[in-house]
């Protein structure tokens, strides 16, 4: 028993729909962790906990499945991307993919990867997208396109189907490249589609996959998932090159044993894109309200008049996505509830009303 | 209340001599994190217990003192040596520094930083030793050096005095360097000098600092701490696209809190030391074992049979330091017990009565 | 007098029309090169040929211009938005900007500059085009756009007009942001608009200028060209860890002052202009050819059936440039000659009356 | 012909005895050049005379060769080194190779190599030597070692023997390591040595080779001579990423061919050692001269008081080579003339007669 128990700063109570990382953790990790606790384990990954996650991964993507876990998304990616990659290799991807946007350049900067950006009208590669980039191997002056790398489900909430991620992968295999999922959210995809986390990745050829937990109730903590050993190498000194090798390991992979051995991952997935389609449909008739997106997963996206959005802020957390256009960003997370969801919409109903 | 509760797979009565990151979470860490939990908090960094992680910082280390919680050691390093630095620049240090010998190369392979190596006799840099690498600057074909890192306490266990400190980073200044202090066992140093941690740090200079948690009873986290504002540039973008940028970053802070809040990074890094030199008092007398440095702060370091060495490493866990002389270093961390060097020391009277 | 001369390899009279660095070395150039060979200088440029090129150059971007020959102009590029950006900063450029396509990932790989791209029309940038990018200073998620880089004339054979490169530099001077010109075709823009040098970059506020000579006639080397002396820093130092630090500098030095001292810069740049506009105008009214792009310096775009290009490639040396609709691309240098010309609109009137 | 021959800025006759790379172009390189002045040609290495190389360089290196031309000695190192790793491996070498000392870092900013150094007596390395840092592979802690790097002749002037090379080349194939040799006096090496150049390199086992042409009379370049194929990969990459890859490409084969097609190499060579050997020989026995070490290739280095250092500096240009002791070097090149000797000599003993 801790001497002198901290002070709570925050409302434990106090929920938004800003991101799903706003979210705390999950009450089964944070007992795993506990659990995970006292005496003395090997560090940097030889504890048994770390030991027996090999098992509780390929449980879910098979037995050609290794799992390398990192301390973040973005590491997770950068790790992954280096292990797939020679030094004069680039990568195409989304324009609006995470890796592309939202990492202060750390593909560039600490793996000296080139991104070949493709712009999307929904956040997702196709084929024939990324043929706008796949040419050139040989040509000396080109770096050379080795990785299609996606998102599932994607940074604008959109969801693949199995079929187009499989027509994704091979177009991929095709022009001897490799195919990389950016799976932060794959959970919330595997749940939205009601298939396998494999059905999204092992089963249709993805060859290396960052798996997301953070995002699903994890207090801190991704894998890279090689499913495919044949196309990734050193990826234990990479990891640890790249600054994201726990040193008392344990407590990240017994997170991933509470999500993963049992049906946490999907429980919370389930819940979170259960709450994203409520939330839309409790706003969708509201005159003033139009839904740019149906939500697939647990992401909703809004245009509403910018002052009900500034007015709407003050009350709830949530990210204004397109200034030009008046688009929001609603996120649903493991622990948003139906009484989070109605105070919500009836706060939006009465700032719509009062205009 | 988790629905199923995950099995434990170790024994949390269990420890070693290894490292004292082989160690788990303090209780009153764990407990702060159960503290923070719940709720929805701003990811990255703008929530309300990192918020209040300056305060916290500042009452160690003084008014100016700036705090950038990451992951681990080799990110709080590798940040905070980018900070100080011109892509031009290198870094004078120990042979034997952490940032040397055990990270895989990030220093260059993230940062480009080129390390100037000098071999020493203790771990500890003197103003005479920098000064095998500190000059050239304005030539164009070297690497400019710019900052001397050094540890306290050192990978050899020693710990520098205030005054050689001060004496080194006034060296450091002299010549238009900064000084970087990498201070993952800072409180067991403070804790063996009876001084406070400014004391070693800002009062006598220091200009970036990293500090260490993990080590101290965190389940992981490390600080940059920037004492001399004017020294650093950047930290938060560097932080950001090195991969240290923890989105639910409540989880970091109040386990930073709980350690300096109140008194348990002094109690913590007290008792370790006790354990070490208990430890060295109780085989020091042992036919067979000659302690090869007196223990300073945490570690004994002692050389034995080679035949012993390896029996007792079936019994307990410690490593080998050189094997060409016979040396092990034993580590000991907030957690280990007087039972557990009891049983140790009888131990290893045992191995070497039965030679 | 050598003893063993060696033997010619190739017909010093065959000429092409694939790319301005396919021609030799200016006869004034080789001259030169030949003055200032023998006796000893100091190398990595503290010789006397070095040290006038300054005034040199000073003659024609001003008085405040520093000059720092290198060897190549991805080198040129890539150390002058070294000298303008801090590790976390990216760069903004069109999507066709040689740094983006033609440089293997030089920016990404060694300097770890992120390249933010823009779709263009014709190659050149605009403030609104540059405004897709120019956002998020402050946000750690973003590497921050400092430098907006372009070519003049472009990739695509474009020329800006003064007033057109004088509102894109305030614009990036308004957003706080630097502006860098990649200048390895600048004197045929100069030359095509007839203005100096200076009315294209120095009068205009561009912070640091690629001046390109190996295009002009040089057999090697481009300059990295400080206009603003307060937007670059280190230069010294990244030239020599990029690899861009010649020993004999002395014979990269002269061959710029043979090309800048007199007016064999705008004489090359008239001449290969003039033989560009007599090309279009050959082939202008010629069945089957469309010229795709007014010529405005020194390349010539036209769309021709397929199998008339492939026979005349048989013929000439030139490069296919958009192969989905038959674009082609033409260049001239220096040593264009008229009757290169006549051969070439001969050969093409022929090729097309075939079919 | 010029219509406007520049001013020569330098005295043609001056020599001193800084560098090798003080000097010029050999006339039979300068000749060279214009021979393969004129028309078009490829640009990027298609040309004839880029072809026509790697005859060249079979013929003394063997029929498994290939190479590579490069700008200048680091680039072919820092190209070299990165072709034989992967990015968590590192490099042993001497604490004096020119890769540690006078690159400015760039093997660790451009190519993120970790450089593994050991103090040497003669900047020689050995086995024993070797074995300092040969260890640690599969521990992701440590960069993993994968190439010894080592100069012929050494930055120190000494020549190791064939069989020096071949123990030291076979103990890092022992290892599971390459052998990567700096040859920027290779040529030199060998004529002191008498042995064909393969000798040194291909017949030991060497891996991948720097070849310098600078020192040896080039205008400027030097080349990646490839003498494993199987341990070098992606070399035409790496050059074009590393900014080494020269558009008009034949101006730098063809001075290769004027080098190395006859016999110029071992000519210019021979000479620099003889002069050496020559300039040793007159001072040796000038009564405040002592030689530090022997000259075996076209280094002399000398102890003498510190006065008659600097005022023979400000006759003659040479480098203080250790302040400490009073060490100076001599370097010859294949312009040194016997008269140079005569009168270095005789100013050497004037000065030191006026003490």
């Amino acid at each position: 028993m801790p001497e002198r128990p901290l002070t709570p700063r925050h409302d434990p109570d106090a929920r938004g729909f800003a991101s799903d990382n706003y979210a705390g953790i999950h009450p089964e990790v944070l007992a795993a962790i506990g659990t995970a606790n006292g005496g003395h384990q090997i560090s940097y990954g030889e504890d048994v906990y770390t030991e027996h996650l090999t098992e509780v991964f390929r449980a879910h993507f098979g037995e050609r499945a290794e799992v390398f876990p990192v301390f973040n998304g973005t590491g997770a990616n950068v790790v992954g991307l280096q292990s797939m990659t020679d030094r004069w290799d680039s990568v195409i991807c989304a324009a609006t993919a995470h890796i592309n946007v939202d990492e202060c350049g750390a593909p560039e900067k600490v793996a000296g990867l080139k991104l070949l950006t493709v712009a999307t009208p929904d956040g997702k590669l196709t084929p024939e997208l990324v043929d706008t980039h796949a040419w050139g191997w040989g040509d000396e002056h080109r770096a050379q396109p080795r990785v299609v790398s996606f998102a599932e489900s994607t940074e604008l909430g959109t969801v693949y189907t199995v079929d187009e991620i499989a027509a994704l992968v091979a177009h991929a295999h095709d022009h001897g490249m490799l195919a990389h999922l950016d799976g932060s959210r794959l959970a919330n995809a595997a749940a939205a589609l009601d298939v396998p986390l494999r059905a999204l990745s092992t089963d249709v050829g993805v060859d290396v996959l960052s798996f997301g937990g953070t995002k699903s109730g994890l207090m801190f903590g991704e894998a890279v998932v090689v499913l495919n050993p044949d196309a990734a190498r050193g990826i234990k000194y990479l990891r640890k090159a790249a600054m994201q090798l726990a040193s008392k390991m344990r407590f990240v992979s017994v997170q991933f044993e509470a999500l993963l051995a049992g049906d946490l991952w999907l429980r919370n997935a389930r819940h979170a894109n259960a709450m994203a389609a409520l939330l839309a449909e409790k706003v969708a008739d509201l005159d003033g309200v139009t839904l740019s997106r149906m939500p697939q997963a647990n992401a909703v996206f809004a245009v509403l008049p910018t002052d009900v959005t500034e007015r709407m802020q003050k009350r709830f957390r949530f990210y204004t996505w397109d200034e030009s256009i008046g688009e929001v960003r609603w996120m649903t997370a493991f622990d948003t509830t139906e009484a989070d969801i109605d105070a919500f919409a009836t706060a939006l109903a009465e700032e719509l009303g009062a205009r």
